[in-house]
């Protein structure tokens, strides 16, 4: 084997992932980072190349992305070509296979002609992974910036959409996350005082402000920008949420902002809740009674699966807490090693 | 009288507007800018200097506000007072009055100590203003980005909130205005091929793209940043529209933009009518029958107002066309005249 590596990126507009197999190990390592790719897409090569870390011997790289919806990108046809231009810049050297919602590994070009069937692929890689093990489960991943909710039927995966807009109709994917989310985007009003107040249509706060209040993440999960430039503590968090409601903390105490946290933290849970029930309809007879959760926002997965009747199991106890973080990252290079270690594509 | 103009002030955390009159010929002249407070805030001194433009000598200055929410500022305590110490730098030779919420002038120092006493009195102003000629009216007033909806009741303001908060809960205040609304604040989806679609929560677009789109507000009437940093035509605003449920317009045609800006536009009037029915149940038997619609979201108000039943009138025909569309700036000016010529503040 030439290649000694290889790499799985999962390219998001504010996250990029990358997870490492080594191809005498086989043991799998995590790298990711905040970025945000619509504000600073130029420096996508050289975040990639720094992000790799240039210690592998011409590894060979599995893409899977869904920057190309971010909003420097025109169309996905401008997007999906730069994020491959990108990874020929970084990685001159690089066999490069990019992912499809299909399934299949395409090159660059094929990628380039047909950006639409390389276009927000991830969910299919970690679904296919997922799949290998579990016969009939509906998994649920939540990130920092959306929720995918995939069916496996009898160890196929029986996703209804494969095009960012068909899943969003279909419910296997819910634009809500547990870090990004403006909180305007997850409810029109909040408990204030006992009485339902309506709240800002402004980026003042987001999920991570309510899951940081709360309690479920740190500081150091906090891994997005803070809507107003300030600090991730928890009291930071705290004004910021007051804001939602047009005050601040010198009008609002603890347990004011508590029951507005309570609430959207419900709010969202109930909405990826909602999801999982379409699908389920959708499914009839053949309707899973297990849930595989993953993502930063499992706790979220939990709650929401919980809520629909679900039993739930960590991905985390199948690919270990890394890999179910930056699980279609993870999915793709193990996907690839084993198209190599068996010959085809 | 030892100035030659009066002028009035509506410092909000996006848009400055000014309206001077003319102490001789009473003419109101209104010049506006917009101004991403939260930004830039250090520029407010110079682009308040810039926007008097130093023709005038000494002028009284009425001041009103609602930039102390920027999240620029911890507090509403601290924006209170940042916004009059950049009045004071900008104007050291000026008298300085900031309009209450009670209808009173302040000194820069009594608004120093009580922030909360002039914290988004804007609506007031144009309230007490406009039951100066109407005794019986719903006054909706669509901004950028909010709208406020204020019963006068036998000639008097009988508004129900002081506050920002309160005012939300009332129904006074409703957070949704014609232009820098995300779209992801407004609907949680749209129809897209005659099915529900869920709608990404980005800021992606805004509600300008949606009246751009549809056609009650031209380029020049986009005042506000777009989104993705792009231009102001019809088919920018599309594309970006297109983006909401995460497609591109590749793959969206006319009618599909159409449709999603379609649905939007009403949700948006519902939300506000919304509002109005909140308020009017309150009234009981004082419920007014004529809505006086005002502000840069006036076809707005006009369509809210109408589907819950009440006859409109323009405030333009009272005020003229400039000073209704930043009413408030127009009424501090002419509330602060009728006192200085009465010899009350």
């Amino acid at each position: 084997m030439l290649s000694d590596a290889i790499l799985g990126w999962d390219v998001g507009g504010a996250n990029i992932k990358m997870a490492r197999i080594d191809a005498e190990s086989r043991r799998v390592t995590v790298v990711e980072r905040a970025f945000p790719l619509w504000r600073e897409f130029d420096r996508l090569p050289s975040v990639l190349a720094s992000l790799e870390g240039g210690a592998w011997h011409r590894p060979v790289m599995a893409v899977t992305m869904t920057a190309e919806l971010a909003d420097c990108f025109a169309t996905k046809r401008e997007g999906v070509a730069f994020v491959v231009g990108a990874f020929e810049a970084a990685f001159p050297a690089s066999t490069l296979w990019i992912y499809g919602v299909d399934g299949r590994f395409r090159s660059a070009e094929e990628a380039r002609q047909q950006p639409i069937d390389v276009a927000a692929a991830n969910w299919m890689a970690t679904a296919t992974l997922v799949a290998r093990a579990t016969s009939d489960a509906l998994l649920i991943d939540v990130g920092s910036t959306t929720t995918d909710i995939i069916p496996i039927v009898r160890g196929r995966v029986a996703a209804e959409g494969r095009t960012d807009p068909a899943r969003l109709r279909s419910g296997e994917l819910v634009y809500t996350g547990c870090l990004r989310t403006p909180i305007c985007a997850i409810v029109r009003s909040a408990p204030l005082g006992g009485v339902w107040c309506r709240v800002a249509a402004e980026h003042f706060a987001v999920a991570a402000d309510v899951y940081r209040w709360l309690g479920p993440i740190g500081e150091d999960d906090y891994t997005c920008d803070t809507p107003d430039g300030r600090g991730r503590s928890r009291s930071d968090a705290g004004a910021r949420l007051a804001r939602m409601v047009c005050a601040d903390r010198e009008t609002l105490g603890d347990a004011d902002v508590t029951a507005i946290a309570d609430h959207v933290a419900l709010a969202q849970a109930r909405q990826i809740a909602h999801g999982i029930r379409q699908v389920m309809r959708r499914l009839g007879a053949a309707q899973p009674r297990l849930a595989i959760v993953a993502g930063s926002g499992v706790f979220l997965a939990r709650a929401a699966a919980e809520s629909a009747g679900l039993t739930t199991r960590d991905l985390s106890a199948e690919l270990g807490v890394d890999a179910a973080r930056a699980a279609p990252a993870a999915a793709v290079a193990l996907l690839l090693l084993e198209l190599m270690s068996t010959g085809r594509r």
